[in-house]
C-alpha cells in the first residue's frame, strides 16, 4: 500500500490554472510577492512535512489515543514531537501578521497548509487548527495589551488556542449558557462553570494554551444577547511574557469517542479562573460571528481531507487487488483474475471519490480566496463582493463537502471489501474521523437554516442572485464551446431552477414558518450539487484550453479532468432531481405527526 | 434515556394485520397449531429475554470486545451466560425438526427472535445467528450418520455452527481458494489451509463449535467447480456424540475492527484437521446456494435492527432534548427551549428512521414467509412463487435495507448532534456496527450483480413479471379506494418504470456486458425503494381498513402508519427520480478514464 502523497498536482491545477491564485494574491494588495515559484516552494514544503512527519503517526494516533490521567493529557506518541517541528519551522505563522512574528502570506496559504496536514492526520491538524479561532478573535477585538499579551505566542505556536462554547446543556442554543463571570478588584473576571467538547482543550504539545470563553456577565440579559468573550489563559503570562502562573482552569476529563481519537476533547472547569474581557460586553457571540466564515471553511476542508485519503487508498487497492473477471471480456488473462479497477461499480466509487475530492478541492480554494479579499486591503466593493460570496457559500461547503465527504470515505471503505472494516487499512478510521464533521462547528441541519432562513430568504435573494449571475457569466462567456454544450445547458437549467424554487419555498414561508426548516437540508444539497457543477465546469473549460495547447505536455491529465467533470454532470449533479422532488413536497409530510406518535 | 424495547405492537402489525401470518402458517402443513396465541406467547417471551439479557450487555460487550490469548477467545462479561440461557430456554432450536429436539415451528419464528435479539445486540446475536449455515447445510446435504452426530448439538444449541469460505485473497471471488483437502485412510479428510473472517469462529461460549469449510479435493478442476464442502468440528464428537478430541484447527488470531467488537471474527488454521465431505464433490459452491437465501435475508435484518435500534434512542433524546425555539412559535413556553421534535428538520431524521424501519420489518417479515413456504410441505406451485420471489426480493432486502439501515443508524447520530459521536449514548456503536452489513454475506456490488445481472436479465424478466403482477393486483384492489389514490397512482407508474428500465438496460447489455454493472447498484436502490413503496401502501391499506371500524381502539396507532405511508410516498420514494436518471447516462461515463489516470 502506497504511502499517503499531498495531491500537489491537483493542487497546483485548482490554484494556478482555474483559480488564478497568484494574480488574486497580486491584487489583494501587500501580496504581490506571492508568485508562482513561492506558492510552489510552500506547497513543497508543506507537501514533504506532512508526508514525512504527520502521515506516518495517523493511525498509530488513532489507536493510541489521548490520555488522561488527573487534569493531565498525554497525546499520542510522535504528536508532541511533530508539533515542535512544526513550531520550528515557522509553519504556525504562515499567514499571520508580521508585527507578532508571522510571516505575512494571505490566509489562503494557511488553508492550504490546513488542508495537506488535515488530509495525512486529521486529529494532529485540529492543535493547530484550533488557535485560528483564538488568534482571529484577539486580533479582531482584543486591546492592544491583549494583542502583546498574547498574539505573539500564538503566532509562533508556542501556544495553542481553543474555542470554549458548548455546555452540556447547550450546544446550538448558545443562549442558554451558564458559564459566569464575577468582576474582580483588579479589572479582570472569575469565571465559573464546565465547558464540554472542547477540542485541544488540553495536551501535552505546549506549555500554555489561550481558551477563548463566552460567559455571562452577572446583569448579563438572557438569551444570546448576554454573552460576552473572555482569554482566560491556563497558565497566566507573566511579567515577561512567558507562561505564568497556573490559572483556575482544569480538564476534568476527556471524551472518548468514535473517532479524532488522536484529539483530546476536553470537559474543562473553570473554578474562578481569572479571565479578560474581549470586546464590549454582552456583544460576545457578535464579536464570533466576524470569524465564524473562516472556522467553518475549516471544517468544510475535513471532508475534503477524508474524501482524498479515502480516494487515494481505496485507488491503490483498487489496482491491486485482483477478484472476479470483468463481465466485457478478462482484462489481465495472464493473472488469476482481473484488478477490481475494471468493474464498472468499482469504477463509480472511484470516480465518485474523485469527483468529490477535486471539486471540492476547488470549491475550497475559491472561498479561501474570498477570505484572503475580505481581509485584505482591497477595495470596499470588492470586499463586498467577497463577503457576500461567502456569506451564501460558507454554509454550503460546510455542510455539503462534509456530508458528501463521509459518503466518500464510506466508499473508500466500501471498495476494500470486508478488509473495509479491519483497522489495519486505515479506511475505518477514515469513516469514523470524517462523522464528527457533520457535527461540530454547526450541524449539517443549522448550516442548512443558516443557508435557507439566514441567507437565502433573510436576504430576499440579496446573496443569492450575484453568484448566479457569476454562473451565468460563466456559461456566457462558453456559450459558443461546443465541447462545453452539455455542461453550459445544465447549468443553466440549474440555475433557472435555482431561481424559481428559491422563490417558492420563500412564498410558502410567508404563510408557514416551517417550510423553511422543511426543505432547508434538501435545499443545501441542492445547491451543493450546482455548485460543485459549477467548479467542475470551470475545471473542464481550462483543461480543454490546456489540451487545445500544442505544447501540452500533460494530456493525460487534463484528458481526466474533462471526463471526470463528464462522470460528475451525468452521474452526480442528476440527485438534484430527487432533492426538487422532496423540497416540492414540503412541510406537510413532516409536521402532520403527533409527537407522541412516532412509535408504539 | 429509556432501555431498549423489542418493538412489539410494530411486529403485530406487520405479521397478523398486514401480512395475515397465521393464515399462512396453516396454509403451510404442518403448522397449523401456530394460532395468534402462540405467536403472542412467543413474542412476549422472546422480548423479555432480548430486554432482559441481551440489551444490557449490549454497550459493555462493545467496550469490552472479545480477547485473544494463544488461540483462546474470550467473549465479553455476561455473552456466556446469556447464551446459556438461550439454549435453557430452548430458543435455540424454536424452528427446528422435532426430530432433533427442536421445536418444529416455521423458519420464520427463528427469524422473528433473530429480529429481536439482533435489534438489542447484534455481537451477540450473531453467535446463534452463525449456526444457521452450520444447521441448515448438514440437514440438506449431511449423511444420516452426520445428522445424527451434529443436528442434535445445534439444535438445542450446545454446539455453535461457522460458515469458513473467505481467504486474504479471496471473498466473492471463492473460485480462487486454496484450502486443500486430503484423503484419510479412514474416509476422512486432512484440511490445510487459512479461512480468514469467520464470524463467531472461536469462543468460550459452547465447548464445540462446528466448521462448514470449503476446501479443494486434490483432482479438483480449477476455479468455483473445484469446491467440496466438509464438516470440521473444533472436538471431535466421541462415541457418546459429545466433545472428544481436539482436531487440528485453530484460532491464530482475531481482527480488530471498526465494530461488532462482541463477536470474534476469527482466523483459522487449519493443520491437516479432520473433516468429513458433506454433499457431493466438487459441489460444495452449488450445496451453500440452497441455503444463501436465507442468510442473506439474516444480514438484511441487520440493516432493519440498527434502524429500529437509533430510532428509538434518538426519538427519546428529541422528545428530551431541549435547544432554540420552533420557528412557527414557541412549542413549549415554560421551558427554557422547546424540544427538539419540533424542528422539521429532525421530524424529517425521525420519520425517515420510522419509515425505514417499520417498512424494512414489513420487507423482511414477508421474504421470512416465503421462505416458510419453501420449507415446508406446501404445493408445487406455492413453493415455486415463494422461490422466484425470494430468488428476486433477497438481494434488494440484503443489500437496500442495509444501505437504508446505515444511513438510518446515521440519522440517529445526528440526532443527538455532538453528543451522537460520544461513546456514551451509543448511537456511534450502532453506526460502528451497522456498517459491517453492507460488506459481508456479499457487498451491496455483489447483490446488485446477482438481482440485476443473474436474477432480472439472466431470466429475461421471468422472476420481475409476477413481483410487477402483485403489485399491479394490489394497486387493482384498491383502485377505487379514493384515500389510496395518490400512493396507487405512485405505484402504477413506477412499475410501468421499472418494466421500462429493466428493458432498457437489457438491451444495452447485449452490446457491452458492462451495462450490467453499471447500472447495477442504482437498479438495486431503485427496486428497493419501489419494493418498500409497495409494503407502505399495504400498511395505508391495512390502517385505513382498521380506522373505518368503529370499534377501532387504536386510532392514533392506525393514522401514524397512514401519515408515516404518506411520508415515504412524498419524502423517500422520490429518491427515484435521481436513480433513474443515473441509470439512463449508462456505462460510458464509469468506462471511459484509463484505470492509470485515475490519480496524478
Amino acid at each position: 500500500m502506497a504511502d499517503f502523497k499531498a495531491p500537489l498536482r491537483d493542487m497546483r491545477f485548482s490554484l494556478k490554472e482555474v483559480l488564478n491564485y497568484t494574480t488574486h494574491c497580486s491584487e489583494l494588495g501587500g501580496f504581490e510577492e506571492v508568485g508562482d515559484q513561492l506558492l510552489d516552494a510552500i506547497l513543497d514544503e508543506a507537501a514533504k512535512f506532512v508526508e514525512q512527519e504527520l502521515a506516518p503517526i495517523n493511525q498509530s494516533g488513532d489507536q493510541q489515543g489521548c490520555q488522561w490521567n488527573d487534569t493531565v493529557v498525554t497525546t499520542p506518541d510522535g504528536f508532541k514531537e511533530a508539533y515542535a517541528k512544526y513550531v520550528d519551522a515557522g509553519w504556525a505563522g504562515l499567514s499571520a501578521d508580521p508585527e507578532f512574528g508571522g510571516q505575512g502570506l494571505p490566509p489562503s496559504m494557511a488553508t492550504l497548509l490546513s488542508e495537506m496536514a488535515g488530509t495525512a492526520n486529521w486529529s494532529w491538524a485540529m492543535y493547530p487548527g484550533l488557535s485560528h479561532g483564538a488568534h482571529a478573535t484577539i486580533t479582531a477585538h482584543g486591546s492592544d495589551e491583549q494583542k502583546q499579551q498574547y498574539l505573539g505566542k500564538l503566532t509562533s505556536g508556542e501556544w495553542t488556542g481553543t474555542m470554549c462554547l458548548t455546555e452540556s446543556h447547550c450546544g446550538t442554543d448558545l443562549g442558554m449558557l451558564r458559564t459566569r463571570a464575577e468582576p474582580n478588584d483588579d479589572g479582570s473576571y472569575a469565571l465559573h462553570g464546565t465547558k464540554i467538547f472542547i477540542s485541544a482543550g488540553e495536551h501535552d504539545m505546549t506549555d500554555n494554551i489561550v481558551h477563548i470563553v463566552l460567559a455571562r456577565l452577572p446583569d448579563a440579559p438572557q438569551g444570546t444577547r448576554g454573552i460576552s468573550l473572555f482569554i482566560v489563559p491556563k497558565m497566566i503570562p507573566d511579567a515577561n511574557g512567558e507562561a505564568g502562573e497556573r490559572n483556575g482552569v482544569s480538564c476534568g476529563s476527556i471524551e472518548h469517542k468514535m473517532g479524532i481519537h488522536g484529539n483530546a476533547t476536553a470537559l474543562l472547569n473553570f473554578d474562578g479562573a481569572k479571565g479578560w474581557l474581549i470586546g464590549p460586553p454582552n456583544r460576545g457571540l457578535n464579536c464570533m460571528f466576524t470569524f465564524m466564515n473562516a472556522a467553518r471553511l475549516g471544517t468544510a476542508l475535513q471532508g475534503l481531507a477524508h474524501s482524498e485519503f479515502g480516494f487515494q487508498k481505496s485507488l491503490d487497492y483498487a489496482r491491486e487487488r485482483l477478484q472476479m473477471r470483468s463481465l466485457s471480456g478478462k482484462k489481465s488473462p495472464d493473472k488469476a483474475a482481473d484488478p477490481i479497477i475494471v468493474h464498472p461499480d468499482v469504477r463509480r466509487m472511484l470516480l465518485t471519490q474523485k469527483a468529490l475530492s477535486e471539486g471540492g478541492r476547488l470549491f475550497v480554494h475559491s472561498l479561501a480566496m474570498d477570505v484572503d479579499t475580505t481581509e485584505s486591503d482591497a477595495s470596499v466593493e470588492a470586499k463586498g463582493v467577497a463577503d457576500a460570496r461567502l456569506a451564501l457559500l460558507t454554509p454550503i461547503a460546510k455542510a455539503f463537502l462534509t456530508e458528501t465527504g463521509f459518503e466518500s470515505a464510506n466508499l473508500g471503505l466500501q471498495i476494500f471489501g470486508g478488509h473495509g472494516f479491519i483497522q489495519e487499512w486505515g479506511m475505518e478510521q477514515n469513516v469514523r474521523d470524517c462523522r464528527i464533521s457533520m457535527l461540530y462547528e454547526g450541524t449539517t441541519g443549522i448550516q442548512a437554516l443558516d443557508l435557507l432562513g439566514r441567507k437565502v430568504v433573510g436576504s430576499q435573494g440579496g446573496l443569492l442572485r450575484p453568484f448566479l449571475a457569476e454562473i451565468q457569466q460563466f456559461c456566457a462567456q462558453h456559450a459558443d464551446n461546443r465541447h462545453m454544450a452539455n455542461t453550459v445547458a445544465a447549468l443553466k437549467t440549474h440555475c433557472e431552477e435555482w431561481e424559481q424554487i428559491t422563490t417558492d419555498i420563500t412564498m410558502r414561508a410567508m404563510s408557514n414558518a416551517d417550510e423553511v426548516g422543511a426543505a432547508s437540508v434538501d435545499y443545501l444539497m441542492y445547491s451543493g450539487y450546482i455548485v460543485l457543477a459549477y467548479f467542475w465546469a470551470r475545471a473542464q473549460a481550462t483543461a480543454l484550453n490546456a489540451l487545445a495547447d500544442e505544447t501540452c505536455t500533460e494530456p493525460d491529465f487534463y484528458q481526466a479532468k474533462i471526463t471526470t467533470a463528464q462522470f460528475y454532470f451525468e452521474k452526480l449533479l442528476p440527485r438534484t432531481r430527487s432533492l426538487v422532488a422532496t423540497m416540492e413536497a414540503g412541510a406537510d409530510p413532516l409536521m402532520a405527526l403527533d409527537a407522541d406518535h412516532f412509535h408504539f
